[in-house]
């Protein structure tokens, strides 16, 4: 395949940490690959992924975009670029160039799809902020930067409400900024940041019947991505360096 | 060149966006190409940036690194992977996907040097955030992300310094905070967050004599460029957004 001992062909991919909240818990969609004997990481896990094809994708986006439907039979409400990894030991066989993307998911949107070349997708807990196995070609360093990411961008970003789908209420948000950050914040203070923040906005409905109290369900306002909301209220050692 | 309507040649390259302070303004580095008639952006300026070569550069940052060296005749103190720009139509002869960094330098470190194929090299004002010339292929979008990310990126990080080099006073820090933000700041309320962000050490030595008063002078301490620092004392409306 090699023309010679530094020359490789060059390959275009796209690999997807993709996210979920389930069982009170942030989970990362995994998948198997395919035991095949010209395979180095022959029934190994990895994240979803696939080449670039130059006949369907204007761009690479759009390959992340295609495997994401491909694996979960759905489009994610948010997408982004996470970082570009480019070495000749990536793989043996090619110089992979992989620009690898994060998105968030609702749980409820899902139905796995072992796409792609895999035999098998599932949903595994995020732990101490990595995966706790070893994982196909440098897929580890992409899970443990995406996790970094995603509870990096809790501190400054709404994001983190894609993972409830198109309306949530205040309480389940804060839920899951709680659930990812691993630590406690105050209802009051977190409200009152996400009003000062101006991201969402009423859809006029409540949550369906759960006791006597209904909470009030938002979406997203246009440009909430990419606005700044700082969530206040953090109980823990380290809140006064989010900028007291 | 192309195999079929839909095939062309993948091409792996890093494009550069390097930034100085110079005569109190914020400077990017541009490159003209040499004219040539099967070059599509002959003669136009652009960002400084090379094809990844397979014989020598390990990875794409390797590239990144081997430009600027050719560019600037130095090592940049800070380089950054910025975003990666990967469609076909940013260049009409070959599927490229351009890693792009942003790198930040002392002015003073730099030796310029029109290389790569370029016949000319210079610094150019950013004004309004922006630069105010037309730029080969997606060259201005990069210069605007790359001009949007340095300044966020002051709102939380102290790398502004690397514009200074290995050692600086606060009172120039502040200064350059205050160009790149187009802002004042509160000298006091600054220092305070700069010693609470405990991100410079002292280098034991003062600046060369201006006047009486002489400042101390720092460096950066291990592991600064990755740490939070939120400069405050900013004096202007948005301030409050930063996390009071």
């Amino acid at each position: 395949m090699s023309k010679n001992k530094t020359q490789k062909e060059y390959k275009l991919a796209a690999d997807i940490a993709i996210f979920t909240v389930k069982d009170e818990q942030l989970h990362i969609l995994l998948v198997r690959r395919a035991e095949r004997d010209d395979d180095p990481f022959s029934g190994m896990w990895a994240l979803p992924g696939g080449f670039h094809r130059m006949d369907v994708d204007d761009d690479i986006k759009d390959t992340a975009i295609r495997v994401l439907k491909a694996e979960t039979g759905a489009d994610a409400p948010y997408l982004e670029q996470l970082y570009t990894f480019s070495n000749k030991g990536r793989d043996p066989r090619y110089y992979v160039t992989s620009v690898s993307y994060f998105a968030l998911m609702p749980y409820t949107s899902v139905s796995l799809n072992a796409g792609h070349g895999a035999t098998e997708a599932k949903w595994v807990p995020v732990r101490n902020n990595t995966v706790s196995r070893k994982l196909a070609f440098d897929h580890n360093t992409i899970v443990d930067m995406a996790i970094e990411r995603v509870r990096s961008k809790l501190q400054y970003t709404a994001i983190a409400g894609h993972l409830l789908g198109e309306e949530f209420s205040r309480p389940q948000l804060l839920d899951v900024y709680e659930t990812i950050l691993g630590c406690k914040l105050d209802k009051t203070q977190f409200n009152r940041s996400l009003v000062r923040a101006d991201v969402l906005e009423s859809t006029g409905r409540k949550e369906e019947s759960k006791g006597h109290k209904r909470a009030e369900l938002f979406r997203f306002k246009d440009g909430a991505d990419t606005a700044l909301f700082f969530p206040r209220g953090l109980v823990r050692a380290s809140s006064r360096k989010e900028g007291e």
